[in-house]
């Protein structure tokens, strides 16, 4: 039998390809975050990216995540779109991330320039995005999987990822 | 502010009906399990369930998700298809897991049960389904929560959810 290891492919042009692919055309993905009593939860969130290409999350105050997330900023983040056929035959990838809660104020220009880089890829968060108990998270990556079918497994690294991710200028 | 306990809506007969749909007609979800390192870690995974409504999936021994459950039964499934438009104006359904490694021997009756059940939800699996290194969890439930949208979210229990998941005679 095969080992792990062995499973990975060395990530090529086609793996960093077939990654922004799924980056670019996903506007949603599957948040784990850390429960308190040791579970983890799944939830559904809406993905942005900022100028950096790092992942953004807004969420409310009053959903379990944003709890989790504020106790313990360690997430993963699923992202993919079975779509037809066999869900195992579609590509996915999982971000390893902690979350980190984005404090500055509303009226300064980092928080609004979240917001408008939040509004960009969501323009239908228009409706809660000023509410009092929404909060932005950015999601610092650590890490990526890949997965692009059967037997096709790589690695990323968070560079790999925000340079499929960042603003071209 | 409103306190987190008084947006749980009660269980009622549309909020079952709501969850019947996602788990009838999505045969997919994303899985977190627990790394050795402490992260969740989201997986895609195929669903199925066995006569008595409990989710089923099968893994490779080789994947991550399979390791993790392996040495920490606890993981959280998020079953959901955005679609089009917002895609937190869709539902989804998180439950909250235990993974149990079905360990009977291939020959078995029980294990074949389980291989049928899987075969019905999944007939594309036939390619894979008796490689040696796949082996399958029963996901026993331990509660459910269900987002119907903004603003509707509902605790279910894992009798509510194998309800609407058993064989109906």
């Amino acid at each position: 039998m095969k080992e792990k290891s062995q499973l990975l492919r060395p990530t090529d042009e086609s793996a960093l390809a077939l990654a922004g692919l799924l980056l670019s055309k996903i506007r949603w993905g599957a948040l784990a975050t850390l429960a308190p009593d040791g579970y983890p939860l799944t939830s559904l969130i809406n993905i942005a990216f900022d100028r950096d290409g790092r992942p953004l999350m807004l969420a409310s105050r009053l959903s379990d995540h944003t709890t989790n997330l504020l106790a313990d900023p360690r997430c993963s983040l699923l992202i993919s779109d079975p779509g037809k056929g066999d869900p195992l035959a579609h590509p996915r990838l999982s971000l390893t991330c902690n979350g980190q809660h984005i404090t500055d104020a509303r009226e300064t220009v980092r928080y609004q320039d979240i917001r408008a880089d939040f509004l960009e890829h969501h323009p239908k968060s228009a409706l809660y995005i000023d509410f009092p108990d929404f909060l932005f998270f950015r999601l610092d990556l650590l890490g990526a999987r890949l997965n692009g079918g059967f037997g096709k497994a790589y690695q990323l690294t968070s560079s790999e990822i925000l340079s499929l991710t960042a603003c071209k200028p």
